[in-house]
C-alpha cells in the first residue's frame, strides 16, 4: 500500500461512492435482513433505528465517501523541513501507519466511512463490525472490494471480517507484529474489552462528560445562550450521544440566566439537577451530588452549577471533565482565549454547541471515532490521524 | 503551565544556559563525586566516560539549551484550519501534553536537555535519572529550579526525583491520572521495566538494527560508499550506539564493492559476517546465521548480504529491521524515492551515514530519545513531540 500513489487511491474511493449508489438495492436488501433479525430479537428501538438504512442514508454514505476522495492526500505531505549547516536536508513527512484494525458496532455507514478513510491515508484496514449489521456490512464490503480491485489496488487493502466470533477477534488483537493500531468504536463494554486484550496500541474514546461555561459577559445575550444550551443537550434524540452537553457552569454574574436556560431545557423534557445556587434560581431542580459532576448521562438529564469566575470554571472542568468537548459562551475575547489555553480538552467550543464535535462537522468527511486519548490523535479522527511520520535525510555521502 | 506564554518559557531556558556556565564549577565538583563513586564501584570504563563532565562538555550542554531557546515555540502553532460552509472556524493547534515523566540513565547532560525541551513545549516534567549520576543531576536540577523561579514559572515545572529508589519509581509509574506520558531512555532492561509497570502511555526506543543498502548505481562511487559504510559502523567508540549500522545489503550488481568495504571495516577492527556471496568476495568473513539478521550488535561487528535487487533489499529490511534508521547509497533518484516510500522506518537516510539519526543533528537542539514506536512520535524526539493537539471551534452561537 505504501507504494500506491494518491490518484489510484482516490480512484478507489470514488469507485466506492459510485458502487454504493449503483448497488443500493442490494445494500437495502441485506440491511432488511439485519433489521428483521434485530426486530425478532427484540432489540432496543434506538438501536434498530441506528441500524436501519434507506435510500437517503445510502446517498449520505456515498456523499461522505466523495468528500473523503476530495480531501488533500495526507501521505507524503511535509510536516517540517530544514537544511542543516553541514548541508544535510532534514525532512519530516506523513506516511501511512500500516495495518489498522477497526472494531465497531451497529451503524453500517461506518463501514464505508472507515474504508474510504483508510484508502485516503494509504493504510490497509481490517473492518470488524457488530453482529447486528453483518449482512449490511458484507454487502458494503463486496462493493469496497470491487472498487479496490478495479482501481488496481491489492484486493486485501480493505478486509471485512466475515465472522463476529469473539475468539477470532481476540486472536486478531494479539497480532501486534502484523497490526499497527486498533481503534474500537462503540459502547464502553466493547472499548474495555479491546483495551484489555490488545497487544498493539489502541486509540479510543471513553466518556463524553461535556461542559458549557456561561461567562459573565454572556448575560447580555440571554436568547442566544438558551438556544445553544438547549441545542447542545437535546438536538440528538434522547441525548444519547457523546458530544451532548452534560454540565452547564454559570459565572455568578450570569446566574440570572439560569431560569431561562432551565425553562428551555425543561420544555424539551430534560431532567435538571443543580447545586444550591441553581436551586435558589430554579426551585424544580433536583439536588446534584458529587457523582453528578463525574457522570456521563447519555440521556435527557443535565446538572448545572454556579461558579465564582472563569478560573473556578476551568478548575471544575479539568477536575471532573472527560477531555472530550468543553465550551465557553462569551463575548469577551480575553476570556475565550484564556479558556482555550487552559482547559485540557480535545475540542474547545467558543460560542458553539458541543454537538459540533464530529468528524463530518469538522470537514473530515467522516470519522473513525473521537479520541479522548492525548497521544497521537485527539478529538474526531480522520485520515490525517491514520498517518505517522518518517524522517527523510538526504545528503551527499555525508559522514558524521 | 498551559497559561504561560512562550517568552517567559524562553527566558527560563536562557536562564538555564546562563546558570550552567555560571555554576560549572559546582557541577564539576558534584560530577567528581559521581565519577569517584563509579570508579570505586568498578563500573565499566565506557560508562564512566559517558558520566564524566568537563568544561567543554558543560559548555556543550549550555549551547544545546540555547539552541532549544532559539527554536520556534510549538505551543499554539496551527496544524490546520478551515472555515465550514456554516461559518464555523475549525482550527487544530499544538498544545502541551501536560506532565511528562522522563526516566533515564547515566549521562548528566540529558538532565539539562530534557528540562529545556519540556520548557520549550510548555510541559511540566519529572526527571528521574540514574543513580550513577545522582550528584551531577542534583547540581543541574538546582540550576534548573533557579532559572524556572527567576523567570516567574511555577517552581515545580521541572522536578528532579532526588531518590533513585525503584519502589518510588514504581509508584510514579502507577499515577496515570496525574502523569500523561512516560519516556524511558537507556538500556533494554530499563525500558522493559518501565513498559511493564507503566499505567500511562510510554514512548520508547527498543532496538537499533540499522541497515544500509548499496544500490547498483553506487558501484560508480567506490570510495564514497566505503567512507559512509565505515563511518556508519565505527564513528562512535566501540559501535555501542543505536544509530550505528549493523547490516549492509549489496545489490548484486554492486557486489564488486564488497572487498573494499570489508577492507575498510576490518582496518578499524570490525568483525565481519556474511552470506555465501559475501564470503565468496571476502574470504575472511564469518558465516552469518539467521540470528545475525535479527541482531543489534552494539559493538564492532557487522553482517553483510548480497540481494537480487531493490525490492529484495526493502523486503529484507521490513522483515528483519527494527524501524529505527535505514539508508540507501545510490545516485538513482527513482531508487531513492522508491526506497523512501516503501521502507518502514523512523529515519530514511539517502546518501548519508546512519549516525546522523540524532536530535542534535536534526536541529532539535537535543533529544529525549529516539522513538521506534509508530504512534505519536517517531525517530528523534524533541519539543514538537512533547505536544498534542487541541481542536478550537469558534462560532457565533452556532447550533447544530
Amino acid at each position: 500500500m505504501a507504494a500506491i500513489l494518491a490518484p489510484r487511491r482516490s480512484a478507489a474511493i470514488l469507485g466506492l461512492a459510485e458502487g454504493l449508489r449503483r448497488d443500493s438495492a442490494e445494500i437495502l436488501r441485506a440491511n432488511g435482513r439485519d433489521v428483521a433479525a434485530a426486530t425478532a430479537a427484540g432489540l432496543d428501538a434506538a438501536l434498530i433505528e441506528r441500524l436501519r438504512l434507506d435510500d437517503a442514508r445510502v446517498e449520505k454514505m456515498a456523499k461522505a465517501v466523495e468528500e473523503i476522495a476530495a480531501q488533500p492526500d495526507p501521505v507524503g505531505s511535509v510536516v517540517d523541513q530544514n537544511i542543516r549547516p553541514n548541508g544535510l536536508n532534514i525532512k519530516r513527512i506523513r506516511v501511512p501507519l500500516g495495518v489498522v484494525l477497526f472494531v465497531y458496532e451497529s451503524r453500517p455507514n461506518v463501514t464505508s466511512d472507515a474504508a474510504a478513510l483508510a484508502l485516503r491515508s494509504g493504510n490497509a484496514i481490517i473492518l470488524r463490525g457488530g453482529k447486528e449489521s453483518l449482512h449490511s456490512n458484507l454487502a458494503i464490503g463486496r462493493i469496497v472490494r470491487d472498487a479496490v480491485t478495479t482501481a488496481g489496488l491489492p484486493e486485501d487493502a480493505v478486509q471485512l471480517v466475515e465472522s463476529t466470533d469473539r475468539a477470532l477477534l481476540g486472536g486478531l488483537l494479539r497480532r501486534s507484529g502484523e497490526i499497527d493500531l486498533v481503534i474500537p468504536r462503540g459502547g464502553k463494554g466493547l472499548i474495555t474489552a479491546v483495551v484489555d486484550q490488545a497487544r498493539m496500541p489502541v486509540l479510543k474514546h471513553f466518556d463524553g462528560n461535556c461542559h458549557l461555561y456561561v461567562d459573565a459577559s454572556a448575560v447580555a445575550m440571554p436568547e442566544r445562550v438558551v438556544e445553544v444550551c438547549v441545542n447542545a443537550k437535546t438536538s440528538y434524540p434522547g441525548g444519547a450521544v457523546c458530544n451532548a452537553v452534560e454540565k452547564i457552569l454559570f459565572h455568578e454574574a450570569a446566574a440570572g440566566l439560569i431560569p431561562a436556560v432551565c425553562a428551555g431545557l425543561a420544555a424539551k423534557g430534560v431532567e435538571i439537577r443543580g447545586d444550591e445556587s441553581v436551586r435558589a434560581a430554579y426551585a424544580a431542580a433536583i439536588p446534584a451530588t458529587e457523582a453528578d459532576w463525574h457522570a456521563e448521562y447519555l440521556s435527557f438529564r443535565i446538572a448545572l452549577k454556579v461558579v465564582k469566575n472563569l478560573d473556578a470554571a476551568i478548575a471544575h472542568i479539568n477536575l471532573y471533565g472527560s477531555r472530550h468537548t468543553d465550551g465557553i459562551l462569551t463575548n469577551d475575547a480575553a476570556a475565550a482565549e484564556d479558556f482555550t489555553r487552559r482547559v485540557d480538552t480535545a475540542s474547545v467550543m467558543i460560542n458553539a454547541s458541543t454537538r459540533f464535535a464530529d468528524g463530518g462537522e469538522y470537514g473530515l468527511g467522516a470519522e473513525l471515532g473521537i479520541s479522548t486519548d492525548k497521544l497521537h490523535a485527539r478529538g474526531p479522527m480522520g485520515a490525517f490521524d491514520m498517518t505517522t511520520t518518517k524522517w527523510v535525510v538526504t545528503g551527499d555521502f555525508h559522514c558524521r
